[in-house]
C-alpha cells in the first residue's frame, strides 16, 4: 500500500546513526536536515509518480495539462468544456465547486450537486477531476467524486486539512500560500506526507507582492528550487499567476521552460460570462493553441538535456 | 438578541433608495460602498462594545490588557500567570491549547483537557479565557471554557471557519492575516458579522515583508485606518509583531499611542524554558511595568482629544 | 577635528588581535562582526550627538521636532512657516529645494534660489534648515545654506552622493529606502562615516509592502533595533510612513513611544494649496498641537525608564 | 538626428485637441493618459530598434545575447570572455568597472582604466559593450568606449543620472529598481526619453520580496506587461533574477518564452573565483549551451505567432 511506516526521529542532540541502524527490524535510515523531512529529495531521490488511472500521470520527465473553468456553472458548460478538452487531447479538467471569497456576498459554487453532474460527465469522457477541497467535512463527501483534491493558496496552513488529507488515498495538489515561502510550502506537504498520503503535488500560482501591474507575482524561481528540494511533481498556474488573459500563454510557456511538470489554467466557452476570474480565463481557441505549445515548448525542453 | 435580522442588497446597478424606504416594515436603510458593509462605519457610527461579563469590556475609550504564554503548558504554569495576572489587575489571560504549526513534527498544544484545566482555574480566579480556534469542529467543545474565541494569523481567510463563528454568541478576535490587507481583514469580520455574530474584535499582529531584522513588520498604520473605517474594537500584539523580547514593551506602547483600544502580549515565569515563542516573551517583572505604563499611557492619549 | 583617523580591517581569516594591539601607535582595537563597522554599537557605545550650534541638538535623552512643508514655495510660504515654527518652538525647519519626482514632468522645486532666500529667513529666526540633496554637485553649492543636508529614501544606496557627503563638515540625515532594509541603511551610514563625516542621523520613513491602504508601511520596529544596533540618533517621519494627514499625529506619537529621538513632519498654512504631498500635511493648528504632545509623550517616555 | 523635437502637453482639464492640430507648425497630435507619456505605446505604436551599429541591434523580433563577468578583473579575463564570446557568436559583453556596493569595504571595481582596455580588447574583437554608470560626472569620461549605457537597480530612479542620460546620442538600459514597480520603471525611461535620448533598452532582473530561497524574485509578468504598454525592447537578467548559478538556465530560457528580446547574463571562466556574484556566474560550458539554447527557444516562439 502507498500508506508505509515510517519513524521520523528529531533529535535534539548529535546522535550514532550506525547504533540505531544496527537495531532489528530497520530497513533503511536517513539524516534529512530540512525542516521538511519526507518530501525532501534528501530522503527520496526518485521522483514520484502520481498515477491517476487510465494511463494519466502526474511525474517528471512527462508534461500534465490541466484546463478548465475557475467555477463550475452548469451541465451545459461542463459538456462545453469536456469536449473541448477531447479535441485537444487534455485528460485532467480543473473546475471549483466550492469556492473560497473574500467577500462573503460573492458567489460561493455549486457545491456537492455540482460536483456529482461533473463527476459523471467527466467519467463517461474519461476525463480526470481536479478541485478544490475547503474543509475538512467535505473530505469524505468528496471522495467519490474527486481525482485529485485541490488545497487554495489560503488553506495552504490550514494545518487540520492538511492531517486529515494524510490519511486518504488520492493525490493532493497543494497550492503555494498567498504571500508563502518556498519552505512553507514544503512543509505543508510533509504534513500531508507524514500523515501517510504520498499522492502530492506541488503548484505555484504566484505571490502577494508590492507590484500591482499584475494580479500576482507569478514566481517561476519557485519551479527550479522546487524540483531540486523535493522529488514531488510541480505544476505551474499562469492564469492566477499574472491575472491577465492576454499574457496567460506566455507565462504558461515560460512555466514550462522553467522546469515544471505540468500546467494549470483557466479556460471557458465565454470567458466575458464566466461567473468568475473572466478576465484570466483564455477562450477555448486561446486554449487549444496553448495546450499545443505546451507539449512543443516541452519537447524541446526535453531536447536540452538541462539537469 | 445580538443576532439581529438585516437584508444585504448588492445592488448592480443604480437604484431609487426612496423606493425601498417606502416599502412596510422597512426600519432604516443604508448606502454602503465598500466591500464591507456591516462592520464599516458607514453603516454604524457608534463604537461596538465587546462586554464579557463581571464587568470586563473591549471597546473604544477604555485599554484592554490581555496577557498569558504562548502556549498553556501544565497547571503549575497557569496557576503562576493566573497569580501575576491578578496582583497587576489584568482581567484576560491568553494562551494557546491548540497551536497550528509550520511543521508537523513541533508542539501542538494540549488540547481540550488543557482548555478545562485552565478554564477552572481562570473561572475561580475571574480571568477572562482568549484562545485560538483552529477549525469548526472545535468551535462547540470549547464554547462552555471560552471568552472569545481567537481566529490566528493563518486562518483569516478560513472562510468555513469565519462561517460557523457567525452563528456563535461569543466573542470572535480575528488577526490580521501573514500577509493579510487592512480591507481583507475587514471582510474576513464581514463573514462572521453578516453571519450574525457582532461580538468582533480586530487585531493587528504584523505583516510579512522582506525586512528580516524582526519577525514580522507591526504595522501600527492599521490602528487608525482600521479605527475610521470599521465601528469594531482595536487591539495591537507587540509580541508577534517584533518578535524580540527586547523591543516588545517599546512597540506595545506605541501601539497605545498609535490607537489602539487594547494590547496582547505574550508573559511567562521563564521564557527561556516556554514551549514556544519565548524569544519574543516577556517575564513577569517586564510584563508587571508594561501593564503599568500601557494604562499611564493611554490615559495621556485620552488628555491629547485625538479625533 | 571630527575627521578622525581609523583603520578599518577586514580580515578574511582570524588573527590574533593581541598581536596588533601591541604595535607602536595603536590607541584602541575593536572587533565587529557586523557588516557595518563604525556606526555600530559594538565599535562605539556613547551615543552619538549632532551639534548643530546655538543650542540645537539631536541626540539620544532629548526630542527633536523638525517641521515644515514638502515643499519651499515662495517667499511668503516661508515667512508663515517661520513664525509658526517659532511660537512652537520648534527650531529645526524642513523642505525641499530639489524635489525628486517620478514622472519629469512634476514640479522638481525651487532650487538653489530658493535655498539661499529660505536660508537667510531661517538665519534670522534662528532655525536650522533641513533639506534633500539629490547630487553630489549640488553638495558644495548648498553648503553654506544647510544645517543638515538630507539624503532622500531614492539616494539610500547613491553611493558616489554617500561617498561625498563624507567629506563634509555638515551633518547628514540618511532616510531609509524605500524598500531598504535596516542592514542597508545602517550600511549606508557606514559609508559616510567611514569617509570621515560622524555627524549622522537616521530616519524610518516607511517601507514599501504590499498593502495599499496607506502610502507606505511605517516600520516603527525599525526604531528600536536601530537604537539598539548604532550608536547613531534615530528620527521618525510619519507624513511619508503613513502618507493620510488624518493618522500623522498618531503615528508621530507611536514613533516617540517607539524610542526615537525626533520627528521630522510636513506642515503648512494651507495643506490643501501644497505645491506637493498635501493630503499628509499638517495645517498649524494641527502642527501646535502635535509638536506640544510628542514633548509630552516624550517625558513621559522617559519616566518609564525604558532600556 | 535620432534628437527629436516634441512638445509635451500636460493638461489639467479637457481641451479640444482638433484646435491644436489646426495650428500652423503641428505635424502629429497624440492623446496619452499614462504618466509616462513618450515611452508608451499609445503615441507610438512602431517598436524601437536599438542599433549598435556593425549589424548589432536590440529590437522586437530578435533576441539579443549579453554575457560576461560580474566585474571586469583583468586582462586575462577579459581576452579569455571575448574568445568565449566569439566561440559562440555573442556580439555583446557586460561587465562591471564601477561597481555599487551595499558595503564600502567591498571591491570597487577597476575604474575607467579597466574600461579603457576593455574597449582596446573589445573593438579588435567587433564586441560591443554593456556597463554600469553610476554618476553624472562618469558619463562624459565613459563615453568613448562604451556601446550600452547601463543604469542599475540602486539608480533607476536617480533623476539627475536620467536627466543627464537625456542628453546622451548612446543607448541606455534601465534596470528595474530594486523593488521598483513597471509604472515606475517606465516612467525613469520617459525622464531619459523627454530629454532626447531614445535608443533605450528596458529590463527586468527581478525584485525584492519576502521569498529568501532565491536572491531575488525575477518578475517574468513585467515582460509581457512591459512589451504591452510600451514601444521599448525588453531584456530579462536571469543570473540576479534568481542569483543562484544551478537555475540561471532555466529561468534565462522561461524569459525568453516570456517574450523578452534579449537575455544578459553573468559567465566567467571560473565562477568559483570571480571578484563578485560568482554564485549566480555560468562557466563556459554552461554560457555555450545556454546561448544555444536561447536562439532556439527563440525561432520557437516566433513560430508560435504569439501576439
Amino acid at each position: 500500500t502507498q500508506l508505509g511506516d515510517y519513524l521520523i526521529g528529531i533529535g535534539k542532540k548529535d546522535f550514532d546513526i550506525r547504533k540505531i541502524g544496527q537495531k532489528e527490524g530497520i530497513q533503511d535510515i536517513h539524516i534529512v536536515s530540512d525542516e521538511y523531512k519526507l518530501v525532501s529529495k534528501k530522503w527520496k531521490v526518485a521522483p514520484t509518480t502520481i498515477d491517476l488511472g487510465d494511463g494519466v500521470c502526474i511525474k517528471d520527465g512527462d508534461m500534465a495539462v490541466i484546463a478548465g473553468p475557475c467555477s463550475i456553472e452548469s451541465e451545459e458548460q461542463i459538456r462545453k468544456v469536456i469536449n473541448h478538452l477531447k479535441e485537444n487531447n487534455i485528460k485532467m479538467m480543473r473546475g471549483g465547486v466550492f469556492k473560497p471569497r473574500s467577500s462573503p456576498y460573492a458567489f460561493r459554487g455549486l457545491g456537492l450537486d455540482g460536483l456529482k453532474l461533473w463527476y459523471e460527465l467527466a467519467q463517461e469522457a474519461g476525463i480526470k477531476i481536479v478541485t478544490e477541497v475547503m474543509q475538512v467535512s467535505q473530505i469524505e463527501e468528496m471522495y467519490p467524486y474527486v481525482d485529485i483534491y485541490q488545497v487554495g493558496a489560503r488553506n495552504t496552513q490550514n494545518f487540520n486539512l492538511l492531517d486529515e488529507l494524510g490519511k486518504v488515498d488520492k493525490a493532493v495538489m497543494i497550492k503555494r500560500g498567498i504571500s508563502g515561502t518556498i519552505e512553507e510550502l514544503l512543509q505543508s506537504a510533509e504534513y500531508v506526507f507524514s500523515g501517510g498520503n504520498e499522492k502530492l503535488i506541488l503548484c505555484e500560482r504566484g505571490i502577494r507582492t508590492y507590484e500591482r501591474a499584475s494580479r500576482n507575482t507569478l514566481d517561476l524561481n519557485a519551479v527550479p528550487i522546487l524540483k531540486a528540494k523535493s522529488h514531488l511533481p510541480v505544476i505551474v498556474d499562469p492564469s492566477h499567476g499574472i491575472g491577465l488573459r492576454e499574457y496567460v500563454t506566455q507565462m504558461a510557456l515560460a512555466g514550462v521552460m522553467a522546469g515544471a511538470d505540468g500546467i494549470i489554467y483557466e479556460t471557458h466557452e465565454i470567458p466575458e460570462k464566466a461567473y468568475s476570474d473572466g478576465q484570466q480565463t483564455l477562450d477555448f481557441t486561446q486554449s487549444g493553441m496553448l495546450a499545443d505549445w505546451i507539449r512543443r515548448t516541452f519537447e524541446m525542453r526535453k531536447s536540452f538535456d538541462l539537469v
